[in-house]
């Protein structure tokens, strides 16, 4: 048999039996459990760590939700579910989901409720200045690239970061009422269970699976189904150096442990589709605070690639993919400050000329210093024509001195998790590559594609994780 | 079952019966059937058109072949297995199949001799002066980067396309003569046969086929192997949207009707794995004839992205994948000449100076004009400081009237095929996502992920395709 699958005939009594069978007890798996339990199925979840949590647990916190949540109109904001779709059509990368995107903004303000509902707090405040979670415990922020070019053009700029109440990082929060609430609703939670193969009908569906706990082989039979949630695969080497080689490269992989693309490789293995497996988020966070949006960034060719105002996954993506992960931020006296996340802001060049900067770092003589020469004469009219840049952060660089900073892979922080995974419906149920569901098996969260194939606006796996985990939840318990 | 799957207990009896069922006759299953043949299996071949040759045929005809070659040697040129080991490693794309790219390498020069064998003619003579199929009927041309930087100083170059005798596309006469060898060799060749799935047996393992013929289904029983050679999957706007959707704005698909990707969706359904979905050949021809690699190449923003001088299908990539698909060649009165391709060469702008030019094109004033500048200063000296432009291709834009053709995709020739599949071993068998042959299942050709992952060199699909499709013959056929 193929790896990771055992045929039904092998076993004569499962160890355990259930309707619902969910692996991984991330986001995406305890909003599966809830949902499967409210929907009256018996759920078992096996989770490969002791306690579960996984990445969402250790993630910002950020959920993307939008189109007028009450967290949204408390802080003033307007919003709706079609300025929301916009934004996500527009900006989510090439050929996205348009009918997970349209269930997902349709159903926003309902899912903010349900998220609240499971005891997961917010303030509803607003917090103005950073991109993603924000260091204090307001509620909501910018977390996409919405006031920005192009997409300011193309629909309504709302915030839509939504992050549970806590300063910082705010993912082990949200977890901690997923969980609570998944026990609550009487899911049987087994830790240390790391599924090793599913278990598959002569008829090719999916029946159950086998895990191992502390070394020994224990069998699931599942009635209604099997939902993999175990997350992506940004920990496996060999898959990112086939799909996403230049994440190999981030100095940081946003993951807890379980994130070897175990959970897609079982699904392949059953016949599974995959989608978008190439596509990655890449956070590049150097334009934070915002003043530094008013910086000049430049490729390693000393040419600009990017309006530097817009949202750092976008901004990561366009250096890591398009400029080889070779970038520095140009900034003058007048802005200077210290980009504020860890490994960023390594000064690369100082000079009292843009001429000495560029000799400095090595560029062609007379490339950085054309390059800021157009910048400066555009920005003094407040334009910009090349890259399109909000007024509201141009201003030449003239003060000297003049710095660099770092932006290349090798010394600046690049963060990366991947995108791609199995493709699922709106339901969960994972399709075979004639867009034929196979039986009994479903999947959610990023061993799924899902909203964001590109492109990243912090807060859409977290979203759609408990989104589409809640559906699939609900579909493996055979509920409408 | 899922789709493109049957089950072996479905089937009382089958139609046919054989040791080795090839689907597809291009270039990988005419090679695969010889090679099947020659080890003493009894071989069906089923091929959806009624002739076979697919998109071998209607190609350039082009091999990409080396390490000293008889054609190699003729021609005055020195190689060796080592040079063309390190040219492809560093040339093809980001962690490349290095186990395939040896085995390949090492078999190069034996594997020319075979072609030879088979009957395929080529004549023993160099042409210069083009990149890819000569127009004449020559033997040897250059097929890709050797000679330009960065290559040039990793690898001693040496031209490697092996173009069989006839005057421009010479791929109808390499499968011609394939062809006519695989019925030669006593291959039952079956045309008008859709292959539409695969059958297994209870344990997974590929045992046969199921066809349709006229509206009639017909089943194959195959005791040794099923080889998929049925191409990439460039025709199929799905698979394309999800993987390569830049491939979409390309106005050329290099590809034969089979080209839809039902190979790699059968062997997926079946639980293979795929790799390089998302890699793809992207042929922009703008600097052909030679002169042209004088000119200065742009993006939408007026900066230059790369050595002119380099080939057309790293050219390509990096106008589409990096650039948006948007660029434009800048020349002047001097080196002006039409590109020779089909819909190349438009013209989209004429000027009495560069920044005349620039305002046409609609760029921002100054961009083109430092761009030029800057390329001008070191060009006198015999320099590109910016991307490694050869000396040989370097010389200032100074005699008016300048003009700019079109290169981007709405504008100009963009050629895509796939190059992404089913994941094989160095023999030809498919591997689930545990890196486990699944029994009786072997590929060949661009329904595999072969050699080339990126920037592509000419030459390397026929290539790899005979070369990998005898070794799956082989194995399919159970020799050693």
């Amino acid at each position: 048999m193929r790896t990771g699958i055992r045929a039904l005939s092998e076993f004569s009594r499962f160890d355990e039996e259930c309707d619902v069978l969910i692996v991984g007890l991330g986001c995406a798996g305890a909003a599966a459990a809830i949902e499967a339990r409210e929907a009256g199925a018996d759920v078992v979840v096996l989770e490969r760590s002791s306690g579960g949590g996984g990445t969402s647990a250790m993630s910002g916190g950020v959920l993307y939700l939008g189109g007028g949540t009450k967290l949204q109109r408390a802080c003033g904001f307007e919003d709706s579910p079609e300025e929301m779709f916009k934004y996500l059509m527009a900006s989510v990368g090439k050929f996205p989901d348009e009918e997970k995107i349209r269930a997902y903004c349709e159903g926003s303000v309902a899912h903010y409720d349900w998220i609240c509902a499971q005891g997961v707090p917010f303030k509803a405040t607003f917090y103005y200045g950073c991109s993603g979670e924000p260091p204090t415990d307001d509620g909501l922020v910018w977390s996409g690239s919405e006031k920005t070019h192009p997409y300011k053009d193309l629909a309504k700029p709302a915030p839509r970061g939504h992050v549970p109440k806590h300063p910082h990082q705010t993912g082990h929060v949200l977890m901690k009422h997923l969980i609570a609430s998944a026990r609550e609703h009487g899911a049987r939670i087994h830790g240390d269970s790391r599924v090793t193969a599913l278990v598959l009908g002569a008829d090719g569906a999916v029946v159950g699976a086998v895990a191992e706990r502390y070394g020994e082989e224990r069998s699931f039979r599942a009635r209604g189904g099997v939902v993999i949630a175990t997350g992506g695969f940004v920990l496996n080497d060999e898959m990112l150096q086939r799909w996403v080689p230049d994440g190999l490269r981030c100095s940081m992989r946003v993951a807890a442990d379980g994130d070897d693309g175990s959970g897609i490789r079982l699904g392949m293995a059953a016949g599974a589709d995959v989608a978008h497996m190439d596509k990655a988020s890449i956070s590049l966070p150097v334009t934070q605070p915002w003043g530094l949006k008013r910086g000049v960034i430049v490729n390693g060719q000393g040419q600009r690639f990017i309006n530097e105002d817009t949202y750092y996954g976008r901004l990561g993506e366009a250096a890591l993919f398009h400029h080889g992960g070779r970038a520095f931020m140009i900034v003058d006296d007048e802005i200077f400050e210290k980009p504020e996340y860890p490994n960023t802001g390594n000064v690369a060049a100082v000079g009292e000329s843009i001429a000495e900067l560029e000799a400095e770092l090595g560029f062609a003589r007379g490339s950085l210093q054309s390059a800021i020469a157009q910048y400066n004469e555009f920005a003094a009219r407040g334009e910009d024509p090349l890259f399109g840049k909000d007024r509201e952060w141009l201003r030449p660089l003239v003060k000297p001195p003049f710095g660099a900073f770092h932006c290349s892979t090798e010394n600046c922080l690049y963060a990366v998790f991947t995108l791609g995974g199995l493709v699922t419906d709106a339901d969960g149920r994972v399709l075979d590559p004639g867009r034929r569901a196979i039986p009994g098996l479903f999947a959610a969260g990023r061993s799924s594609a899902g909203v964001s194939v590109g492109s990243y606006s912090s807060g859409l796996s977290l979203g759609d994780g408990t989104f589409f985990g809640r559906r699939a939840g609900r579909a493996a318990a055979g509920a409408p």
